[in-house]
């Protein structure tokens, strides 16, 4: 006998956690649908060279990838970017823009910790083809739909533009090659504060003056209304093209926001956002909840060139990704979670054989009017199998004894208070339905 | 720039193949929980210890596994019951019997051949924790419906038991050490004939007088009623223990599938039916077409000691397959496609920036009102926009140009016949809703 035994970073759900999961893919699944994307499927495996040299060093180092029997290199998607990238240089008869979405796991090889697995989903909506910001903004006002209808209040979309960062070090001395490492202290901001920012990059050689300046302006805009932070920000990249074309960028952007009555508590327009993928090229966003403190639970941007790496074809493509996982967590911690423990609603017990058959009939018939029914497979004491109703959180029971078969009846037992209703079979139907509040 | 590639017996799904997948899935799945089973998930990663030397050679060969920096061997799932196994022991505290469903790919590292593939879905269902039959009867009462309910006529579910061929290996003095072999030979009858396999037979000398007849007799037995079947059978193993056992189980499943109403059609008791997996210890089953010759669509069966490989307690089990793909290529080939191209309903078209707020606010209204609905992204000229609605299959277009706007009306045009309808914005969400059926 050996030790069952789950990887390290990987997790089962149980009923209890796949009903919440699948509640929460369906109605993303739903707003996309709404908004005209449609689903696409890649493989879990790709050749590892598809994924290499597109997460950053970082990234790579956490790609799963193993040698095929052909002495290929496989490896397990590390997102559904780079595949969907793939697919649709693949295929350049797709009709433009393309818009998909995808839910679905990817791996990366990370050290497991509270809330980072090595299995996760990530629930993706890209728009391929088109340069247009109205795309960018329409991912947006689909972030916003799918956070209010899951009953999220208390999110914000953060959102900046590379070319708005690029243009920043631009006009505050930043030399071209220290400009990453500029961007990752600019990124802590929200998390370590002004003050250690300014120490870093003092430490780092890059503070003088004039981007003393700017970060002042940077943290004032943290309390501007959306209009207010475009101005302070246009003020700072004044005369560099690329900075002033980043900004009416997000105009537009903030304009669509407007037109969906998107309300401003829900963005804000953040200089110190950065985001780590190295691909992207305009917009980019994500949405931080203010309670619990977990991070990003959405995060995407434009990325231009990306789809160049595999095809001559110039694809503007832009995305976002939802990541399930935190999602679920928040939903959890704020008791969005769904209590209904199970999705069947009635359990029809097994009395004897002698009954076994009009009892089956009984909950083909429930079946058959949309009521979700399990019949109860061997003849146990009735006690046991009430008990069994009970762990399994099924509402109600319908018990067929032979009396009650005999008489043409059926007793409906309600397991939340234990009540029982005898009626004519021919009305067992509409009652659990009306119970059930079935329409 | 590198060419874009997917790996060899690999596949990705576009949107146009993706619709008729998930109504497939959605279907199974309101099938499944209709009888009250319940959705789990498990990693597609597992340690390889636990899923070798459960499939029996052939099938070890076929896993795909790989060292991670743990050093520990890891192995993508080869299906969905030994993850299910491992899943039941890890948590003893489950309550049973324990019904759930699964639908997931799962990989073999297989030669690719015509619909033969390394990553694929199986649709799975198991009872875990019943020795009843009424347990494996209900997993076939689920296949008829699932089948039915998307539109099969053409199928046959064979059932057999693994006891039963073991007695009639007995019964034929097949020796223990032959009766794979044995079994191997017979599982062929359907495709080679009877005549190769009594060849095949006398070749490995296990061919004699008392087995010649009860190969007349299984032969026989593809004519006649389920219930004539089981007689003939009987006196197979007349005196047999096992034998006897095993055809009371089947006339035990024979009675639910008649108490359900399953025609005769769709089923047969077929003592040639032998299932490669080692692991089934009761009924076996399988369902094939008549039309194409595709071979089978489901397969399943009882496997009493699996579980007991992970851990102490006693856990009988029983659970039935669905292989998606090949399901998919019958409806394919039979027409039963789905050949509505888009999911999306109404592309609203971008006629220039001075009226873009007012088309998006109409594509919100439509949204609202349940009409999955795209908005144009860019002001390209009308003529391209409703090519690009023609291409994508969308149904209906809604124009609101300048003029439109200033008299508050919108026109809906039909890309079926290209006729053009127009009426106040305030009747659009309606008129849409009716052209669209939707209630």
């Amino acid at each position: 006998m050996m030790t069952p035994q789950i990887p390290k970073g990987f997790r089962d759900f149980l009923p209890d956690k796949m009903a919440l999961r699948h509640s929460v893919i369906e109605l993303m699944t739903s707003v996309f649908k709404r908004f005209g994307f449609q689903p696409l499927d890649t493989p879990c495996l790709e050749y590892a060279e598809t994924l290499e040299g597109k997460y950053g060093e970082e990234g790579d180092k956490l790609i799963y990838k193993f040698q095929d029997r052909g002495n290929r290199m496989l490896a397990l998607r590390y997102d559904l970017t780079i595949p969907l990238c793939r697919v649709v240089a693949m295929h350049p008869e797709m009709v433009k823009p393309f818009k998909r979405y995808h839910i679905a796991p990817v791996w990366r090889a990370d050290k497991p910790q509270k809330g980072r697995f090595r299995e996760f989903y990530q629930c993706d909506i890209d728009i391929i083809g088109s340069p247009s910001m109205y795309a960018d903004a329409e991912l947006l006002v689909i972030t916003h739909a799918v956070l209010s209808e899951l009953g999220f209040s208390n999110f914000i979309i953060r959102i900046n533009n590379r070319k708005l960062l690029n243009a920043l070090a631009l006009s505050a001395d930043v030399p071209q090659q220290a400009i990453p490492d500029f961007l990752r202290t600019l990124d802590k901001l929200d998390k370590i504060g002004i003050d250690a920012v300014r120490d870093e990059l003092r430490t780092k050689g890059l503070l003088h003056k004039q981007l003393e300046e700017c970060l002042d302006t940077i943290t004032a805009t943290h309390a501007y209304s959306s209009k207010q932070a475009l101005a302070a920000f246009s003020k700072l990249v004044h005369g560099i093209p690329a900075g002033e074309e980043a900004l009416r960028e997000l105009a537009t952007i903030r304009h669509v926001l407007d037109v969906h009555a998107i309300p401003e508590q829900c963005y804000r327009f953040d200089l110190t956002l950065a985001r780590g993928l190295d691909y992207y090229t305009g917009p980019i966003f994500e949405t931080v909840v203010t309670e619990p403190q977990i991070g990003s639970i959405t995060g995407g941007g434009r990325y231009d060139n990306l789809i160049g790496l595999f095809t001559n074809q110039h694809l503007p493509a832009t995305g976002t990704s939802f990541g399930l996982e935190r999602i679920i967590t928040v939903m959890e911690e704020l008791g969005k979670g769904i209590h209904q423990r199970s999705l069947t609603h009635v359990l029809v017990t097994f009395f004897d054989e002698s009954v076994a058959a009009d009892s089956m009939k009984i909950a083909q018939a429930l079946r058959a009017a949309g009521v979700r029914t399990e019949f109860y497979l061997s003849p146990d004491k009735l006690k046991k199998q009430l008990a069994y109703a009970a762990n399994r959180a099924i509402p109600y029971v319908v018990i067929a004894g032979p009396d009650e078969v005999l008489s043409g009846c059926v007793t409906l037992r309600n397991m939340q208070d234990g009540s029982q209703t005898t009626v004519p079979q021919s009305d067992l139907v509409a009652l659990v339905r009306q119970r059930l509040s079935l329409s």
